[in-house]
């Protein structure tokens, strides 16, 4: 089997072979042992799971600086942002912990038997049930938070659900680091073995789809990747859910009192939201509607400004570096395309780019005439009044966010364009910039397609929905019952005869 | 475009010509009528909506022996089901009403700002808000509970998504003026135009599936029908959800103690349950589980005395009762198969059949040697100790329901099999029949590939869920809120800085 090398961006050498790719029959081995130890991990009790994220954010701190020194040398990201990522997948599994804790996500229901409107009815018990094992494929622009370690693994594992980690060819050694510490934090904590599984290469990542143990399948990618499984998933004698991530172009509309009130103050945080991890968040505002005339043209001169503070970067891989090279020069040659700022990276080894901002005029826009690239680079489409503006908004392909920066006086407008808008994008941003997800109760990141395809989030407590499924106890023994839905249980909330009950205690 | 017409099954004759097939121009126009209600539908409210749902039962109500008297002529199902059916869909229609006045299935989340172990976090509020348009293809053998009316159009429109019908071929008629009573109950709610449209004949439904207004699909038919949707849906360039039920052999297994303690009313329960509605509901027990020996024996005495006292039934269509025929004499010619009991239909026109009793041993079926067959017959698989029953059951598709009958000292080994069972069916049922699916809070109608292809339940309120998506308002002036986020809200459940607050007053 071919080598899995580790690249260093910032030279393009291979700094170490990882692993060899995992072969079809190590893959299915893997499949049969996820299978295996799912009934154990959900026996291990929403506690003894809470128990198991726990000890994998445990064991990821043991080895932090590791991780973030391997981390860095494989995707040039910086010690700075990886130990906010790391900080952020170990709070993120430990807020898993506390979701298992509150037991609300069960869903726990008892309908008592009785007579109703329409006849007697039986007992009935309701709860949700991990739905088996899940593949995660990591993403390349977040190696801790999105990759081996993230919201899908965490999420799937309180869930109760296995998980078989696709690595990322971008970060195979931090992912070999990360999941040698995940299973160990597993075995500590008593977790089956299966619990957690790792595969590398791309044929690996398609066995392990097309394997009938597994049941679900998270992605964050591209949308060329993410069709690819899809199509997998299509070939399956039994069709399982696919939650995908895959490509958002973040629309910004900042109206004309806004950028006249503060210009300065949006055109520097709108630098920043679309050059922070060299323009690869996948929350990067794609495309900034500004008005036509003065204060729009403020706004320009305010970005202008602040880009000249901003230092040549290292994108992540070849083919992204790749693909920015030959989408921004597509870009620039484009009619109507007007160059605001490009600068030039002066490294001449490794996946080194430097900002870039262009100019385009709304009227000239179609929804389709606007592509997502992957880097520093952003797209300031100008309008004149509304109805261009309006227009090519209900045309633009849906995304994972879309903000608007407005003044008080703007409210009836903001009204209308929040309507038109939440029917593309599945996060509004008022006055701010949607890089920086935070991970909370309230947080919805996905959005209509293609930006995901998914009616679930990808961050916070709620993505674990995506890996279970209900299933109703009908006059069931009490020995047969899950804990949760027995009678006498007062500590998660449930609903009881059709009204909802707070935990107690 | 060709004619629909209402056949009587009980004499195969035409009984009208109800309508033309739809054409595809008009189907598109009803998607853009559809597209164009769903803001008005979603800006009635949830009061507004329950009204509209409320006053569609009214609708129903009010020409309820018309309704039962076309729907008997038109699928032969008997008056007093249908009653039983009209009198399930409108309490469905108001149960959904009571759905929206609790306000629990809107997730409401709010997160306020503050600083975090991850730093300071903005103000977050989320909700689920309608996915837009449904397209509902109506069951041929709940032409009022799972067809116009039903638990797809009652949860979709209470979600305030729009809904277009497809009507099913087999009853037309009872579509036309189901319909037409759903309309005039939407009207009279001041519900907007567009809010439910239908579409007559298979071309229009696949036009009607394809259409890019359309943002989910909810199907209750076989998994031919479903597959040949699923594949539309993969060829749109926006792939949609498909919640389809499909197919269902729903096991049942009766433990020793159990035949030896109360065979007959055992025997008696399963015949009634497999022959009710002519043994065409999707929860019928297609396939029995009992002990070789003379306690099994016992249970297939009291089946054959029961199936004495049932009648020749009629089936709702041409095609069902075609494939009756074939399919009941091809398990009979099966090598293996023993005929308990064959009974002959007397009538020499329509779709008459009688019910009809094969056997088995359980160690010579395999997973896929068994077919769901509609109509009345179910199939006895004699088994010998737990090894053959438990690898059988292993190895059986996934079914809506599963269910076991057995005795106090069993205790250990039911606990065995619904470990079993639940990873294979969508409800368990003890000491019980699963025909009769309450519609009720703890309710899940759905299971495990290929029964349903959906997490979500098609009966009871959770069945809202499929029609949502989440949006989440990232420091969102209150004016641009919905009124369930803001916050002086207190009469819906909400989580609140990570506690769940119920409904006050």
């Amino acid at each position: 089997m071919p080598d899995v090398v580790s690249i260093d961006p910032r030279t393009a050498a291979i700094a170490e072979v990882v692993s060899s790719t995992t072969t079809p029959q190590e893959v299915a081995a893997l499949c049969v042992a996820a299978a295996a130890a799912a009934l154990a991990l959900e026996r291990l009790g929403r506690a003894g799971r809470a128990a198991v994220l726990r000890s994998m954010a445990d064991a990821l701190e043991s080895r932090g600086d590791d991780i973030i020194s391997v981390a860095d040398r494989e995707t040039g990201i910086g010690p700075t942002r990886l130990g906010g990522e790391l900080k952020r997948t170990c709070y993120q599994l430990r807020l898993f912990a506390e979701v298992l804790e509150d037991g609300g996500y069960l869903e726990a229901t008892i309908d008592h038997a009785g007579d109703t409107p329409m006849g007697p009815r039986p007992d009935l018990r309701r709860m949700l049930v991990p739905i088996g094992p899940v593949a995660v494929f990591g993403s390349s622009n977040f190696p801790l938070a999105f990759s081996v370690p993230g919201g899908d693994t965490a999420s799937a594992l309180a869930a109760g659900s296995p998980v078989i980690l696709k690595a990322h060819s971008s970060h195979p050694a931090t992912s070999a680091l990360c999941f040698e510490l995940l299973l160990q934090g597993a075995r500590a904590a008593g977790a089956p073995e299966g619990t957690v599984g790792i595969v590398y290469g791309q044929r690996a990542g398609s066995a392990l789809v097309a394997h009938p143990a597994i049941k679900a399948v998270g992605f964050t990618g591209s949308l060329g990747g993410g069709g690819a499984l899809m199509k997998i998933i299509a070939e399956r004698p039994e069709p399982i859910p696919f939650y995908g991530e895959l490509s958002s172009l973040n629309p910004v509309v900042i109206t004309e009192a806004a950028a006249a009130e503060r210009g300065d103050s949006i055109g520097a945080g709108l630098v920043a939201s679309f050059t922070v991890a060299a323009g690869q968040l996948c929350t990067k505002p794609g495309l900034v509607f500004l008005p036509s005339g003065p204060a729009g043209d403020g706004v320009v001169a305010a970005m202008t400004a602040a880009l000249a503070g901003v230092s040549e970067q290292v994108l992540l891989n070849e083919r992204i570096f790749t693909d920015f090279g030959t989408g921004t020069a597509k870009l620039r040659a484009t009619p109507g395309v007007a160059v605001i700022h490009q600068g030039a990276a002066t490294a001449t080894a490794g996946f080194h780019v430097a900002a870039q901002l262009v100019q385009v005029d709304a009227a000239e826009l179609t929804g389709d005439s606007v592509d997502e690239h992957f880097g520093p680079v952003t797209i300031i489409a100008r309008y004149t009044g509304i109805g261009n503006l309006e227009r090519v908004l209900g045309e633009l392909p849906a995304s994972l966010t879309a903000t608007v920066h407005s003044v008080t006086a703007d409210a009836e407008y903001v009204a209308e364009l929040s309507t038109l808008l939440r029917a593309r994008a599945g996060r509004l941003i008022y006055d701010g910039y949607p890089t920086g997800v935070s991970v909370a109760w309230a947080q919805h990141h996905g959005g209509p397609w293609p930006s995901t395809n998914s009616l679930h989030t990808s961050v916070g407590p709620t993505a674990i929905r995506r890996f279970l499924r209900p299933v109703t106890w009908q006059d069931a023994p009490a020995h047969v019952l899950p804990a949760e839905l027995r009678d006498d249980v007062k500590d998660i909330p449930r609903r009881v005869d059709g009204r909802l009950l707070p935990a107690i205690g």
